[in-house]
């Protein structure tokens, strides 16, 4: 039964806070929801938030609108739905007095600011901290369920990437090149998230982060095409940079820098290392080609139920690697005013070669 | 100079503030942004924060990555940008020290409870508090402007509507419509938000927030269809419910009830009158018809630069209408196991008769 799997989750979590002394963890709507429920509520402005103690029953405050969402969990959890007009924040606090005053609570990241700051005053001698270790640690190795679901987002998202750079043509505008991605998505049953793919075209490709726009694709531009997807709760995570017509000198450079860059980091991943030692590879590359200045983020994040979790991949984090460790491997090259290059593939560690999740292909292609 | 626009409002939010005696507003990545900078960054978990003192320099605390973004900023702003594997805590905390002690300040909602924890306790003489009240007084009221970026998007989701009804077709799944819905705000332009349509079939349209999922639609069930897009910032928001085939007595009834509760709260729409009013009109019909617990939410959000914002209908919100303010009406009637309906356009209060910003037919489609 799937509900065992989540049952089990929130027992271990119970467990490890047990053992640390913290009197419970609240979790918020989002990913933490999905890993610990196996639902993943509209978030938007209604809190839903499930108090885990270290000991007792659990406790759901909800809103009533998505209260039947839940009924798996009506055996197992306390259920305190409220109505619109009603004030949850009364149900939380009226969970934290059933708890010990003497442990630590830990919240999640996704809590909203103003139930943070009411319960410091309600409650000024407890000890509040904003943290999810417990979920983090369980998050952050995949076991092979997890693998196979994300094996399975990937291989759409590579359907995906084929039909973008099908779709890239000059006149097309980087808009109509996002709709093919996210149709494709759609189409094998994920859903686009974040729910804009990133196309980058010519000068626009040197911002990171581009928000894609009406700007048509032209005769020579270079385009990034970075893109997220979601099936049953696992992401995938992916960018590839393609050159349209005749490619710039200096662009087939960056490309072969880039490119070999995330060769090396892919190269070099086993259980182990730190994991800031993959940043540091791919980088010490790119900056003796003289390009150092222009990578401008760390190599990677980590991937899950989320696109952006634990691991981060920056030079210093000492982080070892370990199996079942899941992450991006996303050198990138900004030249403002011209273009950018970024590759991005994500891979889970393995103890021998790590498991790939996205498969097409990294070498250049200009059409 | 659409920068103008931008400079003004953030101009008249220092008064406000300046007015009411707050040291500044913190303002965080998400619709704040959109309305304040017409940047709309891609939030996730790197930290972007703009400070708006009562008097003096705003300051952009932003991502290496982001930092392009803002550049028609440069000039008027303070830009603080952070690097990947720095803290950018540092540079909340050295925000906050320039600003008055003795004053309040105010963070947005979407600010992080982490930062807010830290600046509790770095900070515990500074009066800290949770609230946007200034920009969301310039934001509660759309000038014309505004007005006509949202009848735009509202002209495109009727298109949509009028694709997600032609999808329904037994044999397809939820997902199918929903891949239909997106496809069509993405080639006008817009962009689907949030992400996934909802699309509840059969006995899924009871839950008001129903996950879209594979379910196949089948001949004689009941279709919900809520969508939301965005165009130039700027949201649309609307459902419809068909019906596949001959259509179950029961359900006649309650469309006809809830299609008569919509289109009495929309008549009521005026200048003056208690916005919890509507809520009132709407669900004394449906209760008179006997379907009073069925309808288990409020009768609407707002809607504007973000999906749900102020103001809020509710039973007893004694906020008077002012012309300007957009809000949804979507009155819904939810059978457990059976089906559900709701309707929903949203409006802008004029004068007069207010502007409806969807136009799509509500009277019964059976295909």
């Amino acid at each position: 039964m799937e509900i065992d799997i989540y049952l089990d989750r929130i027992r271990r979590i119970q467990e490890m806070l047990y053992q640390r002394g913290i009197a419970a963890q609240f979790v918020t709507a989002g990913s933490n929801f999905a890993y610990l429920l196996g639902v993943r509520p509209l978030g938007l402005e209604r809190l839903i938030l499930l108090s885990i103690p270290s000991l007792g029953t659990p406790r759901l405050i909800v809103p009533k609108l998505s209260e039947s969402e839940f009924a798996a969990f009506a055996l197992y959890f306390q259920i305190s739905p409220w109505a619109d007009g009603e004030d949850p924040l009364l149900l939380v606090r009226d969970e934290i007095k059933r708890l010990p005053k003497d442990l630590p609570l830990a919240m999640d990241h996704g809590v909203p600011a103003k139930v943070v700051l009411d319960l410091v005053r309600q409650f000024p001698s407890f000890n509040l901290s904003i943290g999810e270790e417990a979920i983090t640690s369980l998050r952050v190795t995949k076991d092979s369920a997890e693998s196979q679901k994300m094996l399975q987002m990937g291989a759409i998202a590579d359907i995906a990437m084929a039909a973008a750079i099908e779709a890239c043509q000059p006149g097309q505008t980087e808009m109509d090149v996002a709709a093919t991605i996210i149709a494709t998505l759609l189409k094998h049953g994920a859903e686009a998230d974040p729910p804009m793919p990133i196309v980058a075209s010519g000068p626009n490709g040197a911002m990171p982060h581009h928000s894609t726009g009406r700007r048509k694709l032209a005769e020579g531009d270079v385009v990034v095409m970075d893109f997220g997807g979601r099936l049953n709760h696992y992401y995938s995570d992916m960018t590839r940079t393609i050159c349209l017509g005749k490619p710039d000198p200096e662009f087939l450079r960056v490309y072969e820098v880039v490119h070999t860059a995330q060769a090396k980091a892919l190269a070099a991943v086993r259980p182990g290392i730190p994991i800031g030692r993959l940043d540091e590879i791919a980088r010490d590359y790119i900056t003796q080609a003289g390009y150092g200045p222009y990578f401008t983020h760390r190599l990677g994040h980590g991937l899950g139920v989320d696109v952006h979790e634990e691991p981060y991949v920056y030079s210093g984090n000492e982080t070892p690697l370990a199996v079942g460790m899941c992450f991006s491997i996303e050198p990138g090259v900004y030249l403002p005013g011209r273009f950018g290059v970024r590759i991005e593939d994500c891979v889970i560690v393995q103890e021998k070669e790590p498991l790939v999740l996205t498969k097409f292909t990294k070498n250049l292609i200009v059409k």
